[in-house]
């Protein structure tokens, strides 16, 4: 029989040595990382970490300061989350502990950003000051600043906002500047980043893309009709204009929100693109870029995403259409379904292989997940004003 | 002072502690599963858990049975790999803590699997008895066995092998049957299988793939010249021949070794398939199935596998050309590289987004990693007889 004081002692020492034990490991889950993801909480600064297996939300990690437009790359591992904020913070969320590992404010106002095809380097594309800075992507220390500089009418060197910032193949970062007009393409590949300049591509490019396979970087033009195209595997023939009629047109239509480019969807040779301020999705040749159709939809396009197997294409629209997606049966060219998933529809996510929607809808505080095949709701997760939602597979897809 | 007796009983107290406080989590590294693959140790059934984002081999599992010919699938959350051994034997094996969580051995002889799009389901192709069994892909229950039945010539009903089984959306598996000729398609979306059953597809299919985006299903075929096409988008229009000259020719070439066809690579609107026998790549338009070009190569072909960013072909060779591994630009259809990494190369992985290669090496035991950009070699891994190099993105594509 042990005095009472010992046996204090002992469950002490026990619970002690419980903790010590575990320590080595946090107090997080053993699991894969491969069905994760973030939901973007604007309102609250916060991600909500979701596990896309059984569609649930796990956690969620706060303190990640204004998240209006904020997006999210993942790392090289799928087990971290950077998230782009639009106060110039950049932030490294551990998936497994749901711990914010790294935070840095590292501009005034930044847009967005990418991982290097290795997984080293993280790149921020900023507003304010205008360029783009470059971090190691484990610690967060800068690596490398690069000044988006240009010469105005008068010759005098200004900043311009970088926009657009996509990874390509070979270690290399594309980027498009606002106010100059230009597309900047940066080779991390050896010690010193090399700049290449592109300029005189259009007026106000506001936003890019980047094909899955790395080739062909896009840019949409705020200023003027058409898009602007680099081909990555021939710089010498520089930047060229493609789809003369894509924009608002001479009538300049109302535009409540100028689309996303980065949802823009190929399916079978062709992209599915969101038409500038009308009710339309448009088809084009990916091949020759020549517009092949104009598909009438519910309201302004803003994301056209493509379901992974590529046979049906998910639509959401601005204010004041923007409570529905609709969806396209890319054969057949036909909407097949108009879904009602809550107030204010921001982003839509597909799973890797597609047998789910994620669907965003701010004004109602929630996120709804879809059936692709049944096209019926799955599940509905409480979330406050969710934005972005972003799945671990990213990763793994340049340009993503 | 506490007298010996109970500091004793102290430290027994503590340590009992410490391992129930941490039997929660295994004494694995809490990581991320992004960066992980396996490499198949044939001679000692065998697999090293890799890291590819240091390129190193991380632990080894042992037990696995008999590993020639042996393929890899992952879980849907990339933790787990499900590995098809040849003689019968389904293991899944946890990546964290190097442990096999289960073990069954299913069959007399199989060739292979696949993990179902939603994950929740692992379907084995069987050679003996000829079928396909279903299970859960969590516990290894089984939950289906569909027998790989046809009728001979004298109407006697009869088991075929099954090859080429792949995942297609929607939860469906579609696989060939080497003696009846025929491919199957099984929907398991509903609580029960649904089999339909595509005839006189061709003599033998041996093998087979499924294009990127799960349309469509293609089966090559030992005993006769041609392949074989399921359009999974229009099932009404059966299966049709294409590319007439795909085979031996009539001149029955001797044939070292039949060309895999899970390394076609389709790299921008051409499919890169090796010829059979001949010393061969060949071209085709993957619109028309028409063959456009052939390119002379060091030997028979074996795997020829795009880089993900579609700029390059890579290509291993059948015994005695088998110590080569060969680089094809694309675009300029030219052998640009003749790599050496050794003695009987089997099979090579890409990276997610193409930054390496990863080659095994059998008869050198190694596997060499090269950089993909420089062509140069970047490490170099003793791994016993390796065969087959998976990694865990291949969770979240359809057919891989």
């Amino acid at each position: 029989m042990i005095p009472l004081v010992l046996r204090k002692a002992l469950v002490a020492i026990a619970l002690l040595a419980l903790l010590a034990g575990c320590q080595a490991t946090p107090s997080a889950e053993l699991r894969g990382t491969g069905d994760l993801g973030v939901i973007v909480e604007r309102a609250t600064g916060s991600l909500a970490v979701v596990d896309t297996s059984h569609h649930r939300i796990l956690d969620r990690v706060e303190g990640l300061g204004d998240l209006s437009h904020a997006s999210v790359k993942f790392s090289r591992d799928a087990r971290y989350a950077f998230v782009f904020g639009r106060d110039g913070g950049l932030s490294r969320v551990d998936l497994l502990t749901s711990e914010i590992t790294h935070r840095v404010m590292q501009s005034g106002n930044s847009i967005g950003g990418a991982v290097s095809q290795d997984g080293s380097l993280v790149a921020v594309a900023n507003y304010d000051p205008g360029g783009v800075k470059v971090f190691d992507s484990e610690t967060l220390e800068e690596v490398a600043e690069i000044p988006a500089t240009y010469r105005d009418d008068d010759g005098d060197e200004q900043r311009s906002k970088v926009v657009g910032l996509v990874d390509a193949p070979g270690n290399r970062f594309v980027y498009s500047l606002f106010e100059a007009g230009e597309i900047h393409l940066v080779d991390m590949h050896g010690d010193t980043p090399e700049v290449s300049r592109f300029s005189d591509i259009g007026e106000a490019p506001y936003d890019a893309l980047i094909g899955p396979n790395g080739r062909y970087y896009i840019a949409g033009l705020f200023g003027e009709d058409g898009l602007a195209l680099l081909d990555l595997w021939h710089l010498e023939e520089g930047v060229q204009r493609i789809l003369p009629d894509y924009g608002r047109g001479e009538e300049r239509l109302p535009v409540y929100k100028m689309p996303h480019l980065e949802g823009w969807a190929m399916a079978g040779g062709e992209a599915w693109l969101p038409a500038v301020g009308r009710h339309e999705v448009l088809v084009a040749d990916s091949g020759g870029w020549s517009l092949s159709e104009r598909i009438p939809v519910h309201g302004q396009p803003i994301f056209v995403m493509t379901r992974p197997d590529e046979r049906q294409v998910w639509v959401n629209f601005a204010h004041p259409d923007n409570n529905v997606v609709q969806v396209i049966d890319t054969e057949g060219r036909e909407i097949v379904a108009t879904l009602s998933p809550g107030e204010s529809v921001l982003h839509m996510e597909f799973t890797p292989k597609g047998e789910h929607a994620w669907i965003s809808a701010r004004d109602s505080d929630r996120v709804v997940v879809y059936d692709t095949h049944t096209l019926e709701e799955v599940a509905r997760l409480d979330s406050e004003s969710p934005s972005g939602i972003f799945f671990t597979h990213r990763a793994h897809r340049i340009g993503l």
